[in-house]
């Protein structure tokens, strides 16, 4: 995908003065062009430039030979550690801009604008009315109750259309990368997609900003994935800083894993649950241990800038505390009613899935596509009106969430009359309507021209309905204390036996691994989410049922929906089984290959070759044997480093005997050697080998291609999107949305040789 | 390694008759003959393997295609299920077990001989004295208390004799394999070492038994490691059961790597622990979500089962509940002593290492090796004797831990005098003496010929440490409350501020972390053990910092460093980097490979290179090009199948056409079709690529060998024990042990081509 004019190939001015005398001195890193936008990085190409840096590094002398290494490590670390802290802080002010912008919606501090509700209230005594803050209706002097709802039902909408409406703007207009959650893309990026438009300081500084305001503005929305998406900027502009990142785009895929992990740390208050994240929902770290250890450093010392910045004035990371007034112990019968809710957010949470699937492809195809803000206002004003008329969706979803995992305390007031024995019936049915609102609006909202995360609108859902369930089991003990099926619990009725509120944590549970389909990661987030320790297993077991019976429903997670929808070229970590199929059948044959023959083209054939196709490289073959793979870059850096010449006819060989250490030395007038451009790393395999053999080849070496050869002779070649295409095969709206996520560039992949 | 003489070779009577014409079936898994101890097992092979049955399975007409892969998963979470519960099971009893013998140590329940001393004060009311338990004096009616002394310290010392001695004759006497913790037997045995006789039902016995004897012995060891190698006897012995598991190695350490988390899940009450141990140290899921999930089903179910014994009659999974009288944070000045423990953790733990490798060397080498069982009786004596000395010493070591995890608080009473102001010199003095003891019976211990874990002593002697800082920076605090560094502490000096209890954790992990160099894992199981939540940070920060530290003295962990001294076939996980060598400094060169020319070779020629080499297999050419790679499996069939025949001059054809698909039919009198019979999955490579990327396919393919080729001709081969060397070759004592652990089969794998 290089410029194809020669002219503006990026060759220092000395290899354009060796030319003159015929050599070219050995490729350097520094010649190594980038990839555009919408390729896939080659790895192997990638950790072999890197390689080749290392052992220059290691050959200089004396101190700079010792010194240069250890800067290496250091700069890594300075990134990592920066992120870390970066994210930290940037997590910490993000909540404080967010309850700044959503307690505005209800009033203004009297003594100073900028104070949130808790701050403006924090001088007075504990008891005492606050009469600093002033709601809306006080501070215009309001006095007819009638006309006080109005006003502040009316600057609550107004407020909430506002900020939606500016996110969506400032989205729209500055960075349209900035919509969405960014896990998908981030996840395509870590497996190798290119997509540095997705990393820009204005996408930062757009997805950070939208985000306050989109959250504050009480969409159904959440900042966990964005958050994931800002840390990921950090660590691509700080890595731009050092040559050895900005260079290697490998290298700087394991910077973004472990900024990905500090990503997750902060926005859940989980350093284990980042790490774990990374491990499993980005498929990250691919059993590198010292990459697993980045983001292990990255997502604690992101967790401690957090914890020191201390948003919440509490000093804990723990965001959702669960206080639970019976003793630290759970029953077996429980397991019934956490079962059931393990099945009601599989179910629940593919049918989300499916919604938000149907609800994309219809904004993708209908006449919203091109109003994308004035649909995030219309859903914004939805929102806000139906939530100010349902008592338990009016307050921000982290509000809700943590009331609804609070165990109903006496001593603490009841919120929403939550705790009523005498309501219980309207509690549920008030808690099931905001679920289904929230399942509704959500799937909608996931996917607009705005920042939004799908992870606290599913714990707010799933809140919601395992609080119903834990109001239920409560009430159905208080009513049948001595029913067998209770007897486990203490005989005294006045001691509670169900504790609610660790439904409700059970009911998130369920319904992010119907969502989402994390497992392990989920548990752990969850647990340090909630401090739920004693609580590990029936979580478990919960997203256990949750993620089988998603499972079974056949849909995937939703970031892998929507990786297909996109048509990233992901691979998902799934064990590929083929039913007796080989390569054979999914390889490109020879004929249909486009190759280059050894000693058989020139400089001008080379050149119209790179300007017909643009496939990322071609197999170099001599008399159907091959002999090796050349990449577009290495041929347009063969074609820019001879002046152009339409009657050069010296032909190109590959063959020659010195290899890969010099590269482009002419031993004669007639041919000019080439045999150092060839990629070093080479796997060829048979094409009788098993699909599945070549599959998990593809997945655990992240490859761009493989060649077939049989007896030396090249039979076929297969390109990632060739396994791309095969594992996303079941899936039925596979690129409903691509041309959105890359305009341009779309082709580039899906027409690699 | 199959037995040469061909009439034993497993053929079935109908692949006999059919050779009478000519022909032979396809080769069906039935016929698969299974690896012998000591070699290692061919992933790429097995998983085909697996894949020919699953696909002969889909072939099945109507409801059995069907049902039998659903049969099939059945079976696999059978096992799964099964295996979780017995280990939960077995993990209670043997606490059970092991609380009666040591309590036996001190006295015995006057009504039951079979109750331990909780069980037999348990009718009693709080704050009676318990006169049901009688000590050895009581029972004797000593009444001079010189006389009383003796003979308690004689029954102490004489049944830790007793109970040590006998676990060493039974190990030494049925199941030598099952002495030493196992992990690092298992790790290898993941990675595809097959040791068949380190995983039977005997061993399985034996271990548990003598464990239980060990532990109660008070020998300086754990039963955590021990407990991982049950889980993964119990896995295995349930296997054999089905031929789905019995015939394929690859597929049956799958199952393997979930017991092995469901292990370690039921050793610290760590269900995820358990399956991040999976991934971290046994390497063992190797990225595949499936086999992970089934490592959480497993470790989940263990725990659930442990909980529903209740061997400690408290229904938590928390074994040592850390009770932080102090608020739930922490204060910055609290990372000085706690980076200090990490430091004392790096630099003790390596020393442990190497003092445990010199001992282990030593035993090896002198005349220890003849008298394990006299060595363990006085390693014994030494313990007893020395313990009974020191107060700290004297509990088991995991009351030890619990209690120095326990804050001070004026209501339970005071543990030995741990939390009298008035003597903090003397508390550190003992604490560090006591952790100085322990260190040097550790490292003795943990190798002799009983089962000894190496976990609970690391985490007693960091505990130890850990409290004895606390104390010191306790006291510090209490003598200059107001010092600029305590300032963040509340100003009244009677709140407390420090907890050493907390301390002993961070020493705990510290010691960890410097003995086993497991990072997150680690953290998980601390804190799933301790429940210490709310300081999972510095817990981190503590284990990073011993994990540095201890890799900058340039020991490996504690069980790598014994698979390397052992010689395992086993890949470290590590990430290689090469200093620019390629394949061909690694690879064995073409002349001196043995290779089967084809139609070069008659049966006999055959049978006689199988008799003269032992390698794994075997390389195919037809003038000097590779055709294919042929298994000593394979071979020892083709032989096996036609009648033993001097005469017989057939040549065995390896290109013919019909490939894989049928085997071994011959086309004319001439020639032997074998073509059929070559590895369908063959990897082969150039022999210039970089020696990191071949490193790189062993660890991520789990490869046997790898052949290399240039232009279609074979040039040469590396095998997995090759690049095992490779990656052991910094370590002194690479080998030190490796005759002990299979002295006939060692040769096995260092001669492989």
């Amino acid at each position: 995908m290089q410029s194809l004019d020669s002219s503006t190939t990026p060759l220092t001015a000395e290899a354009f003065e060796l030319t003159e005398n015929g050599t070219i001195p050995p490729s350097t890193h520094k010649s190594h062009a980038k990839y555009e936008d919408g390729t896939s990085i080659d790895w192997l190409h990638e950790e072999s430039a890197e390689r080749a840096r290392n052992h220059s590094m290691r050959l200089q002398h004396g101190v700079r030979g010792l010194l240069l290494p250890m800067m290496d490590a250091w700069r890594m670390w300075f990134i990592v550690i920066v992120t870390g802290i970066g994210i930290g802080i940037a997590g910490a002010w993000l909540d404080v801009l967010v309850k700044w912008l959503a307690d505005l919606r209800e009033g203004r501090c009297s003594y100073g604008f900028f104070y949130n509700q808790v701050a403006c209230c924090s001088g007075i005594d504990p008891g005492d009315v606050c009469r600093e803050w002033q709601t809306w209706s006080e501070v215009f002097r309001v006095r007819q109750i009638f006309l006080q709802t109005l006003l502040q039902a009316f600057v609550y909408i107004a407020l909430a259309l506002l900020f939606s409406g500016s996110a969506a703007v400032l989205v729209e207009t500055y960075a349209p990368y900035a919509f969405h959650t960014g896990i998908p893309e981030i996840k395509a990026i870590l497996g190798g997609y290119v997509f540095d438009a997705f990393l820009t300081p204005w996408t930062l500084l757009i997805k950070a900003l939208g985000l306050a305001l989109a959250v504050a503005s009480g969409l159904s929305l959440g900042k966990e994935g964005p958050l994931v998406h800002v840390s990921c900027c950090m660590a691509n502009i700080l890595s731009q800083l050092f040559q050895q990142f900005r260079q290697n785009e490998a290298q700087k895929r394991r910077l973004l894993a472990a900024a990905a992990a500090a990503g997750v740390s902060v926005a859940f208050g989980s350093p284990l649950g980042g790490v774990l994240f990374g491990l499993e929902e980005l498929d990250a770290f691919s059993s590198e241990t010292d990459v697993m250890w980045r983001g292990f450093v990255a997502s604690a010392i992101a967790a401690v800038s957090l914890q020191w910045v201390n948003p919440f004035g509490t000093a804990k990371l723990v965001l959702f505390q669960v206080t639970t007034n019976v003793a630290d112990t759970w029953r077996a019968f429980e397991l019934i009613p956490w079962l059931t809710l393990g099945v009601i957010g599989g179910v629940l949470g593919s049918f989300l899935i499916k919604l938000n699937v149907e609800v994309a492809i219809y904004r993708r195809n209908s006449i919203l596509a091109q109003f994308p803000v004035l649909e995030v206002v219309a859903v914004s004003a939805i929102t806000a009106a139906a939530s100010y008329l349902i008592v338990f969706a009016r307050v921000q979803s982290s509000e809700l969430v943590a009331n609804l995992f609070q165990e109903c305390d006496p001593n603490k007031g009841d919120y929403h009359g939550l705790c009523n024995p005498s309501a219980i019936w309207e509690n549920v049915f008030l808690l099931i309507l905001t679920a289904a609102l929230k399942v509704a609006l959500t799937a909608w909202t996931f996917g607009m021209m705005i920042p939004a995360g799908i992870f606290l609108p599913t714990i707010a859902i799933g809140a919601c309905l395992g609080r119903a369930m834990g109001i239920l089991t409560q009430s159905l003990h208080r009513s049948n204390p001595t029913a067998w099926i209770f007897l486990s619990c203490p005989p005294d009725p006045t001691v509670p036996c169900i504790s609610p509120g660790f439904y409700a944590v059970i009911g998130a549970s369920a319904m992010l691994g119907g969502v989402t389909r994390m497992t392990i990661s989920l548990v752990v987030i969850l647990f340090e989410l909630t401090g739920a320790l004693s609580h590990v297993l029936p979580i478990m077991v919960c997203v256990m049922t949750a993620k089988w019976v998603g499972d079974a429903l056949g849909t995937e997670g939703i970031y892998s929906t929507w990786i297909a929808m996109r048509q990233y070229p992901w691979l998902p970590p799934v064990h590929y089984k083929d039913k007796g199929e080989t390569a054979a059948q999914i390889m490109k044959p020879r004929r249909k290959l486009i190759v280059i023959e050894d000693e058989g083209c020139s400089i001008p054939d080379l050149k119209s070759l790179v300007d017909e196709y643009n496939f990322n490289g071609f197999p170099v073959i001599r008399n159907e044997e091959l002999l090796g793979y050349i990449t577009r870059d290495k041929l347009t850096e063969i074609i820019g480093a001879f002046p152009p010449d339409e009657n050069d006819t010296r032909k190109c060989s590959f063959s020659a005997s010195n290899g890969s250490t010099s590269y482009l030395t002419s031993d004669n007038d007639n041919t000019i050697d080439c045999s150092g451009s060839l990629d070093e790393t080479l796997i060829h395999l048979r094409k009788d080998v098993p699909q599945e053999v070549v599959v998990n080849m593809f997945q655990k070496f992240n490859l761009r291609h493989i060649l077939f050869t049989h007896s030396g002779e090249l039979t076929g070649m297969a390109t990632k999107s060739d396994i791309v295409s095969l594992l996303t095969s079941h899936f039925p709206h596979t690129a409903a949305l691509s041309k959105n996520a890359s305009k341009s560039r779309q082709s580039s992949f899906t027409t690699s040789p």
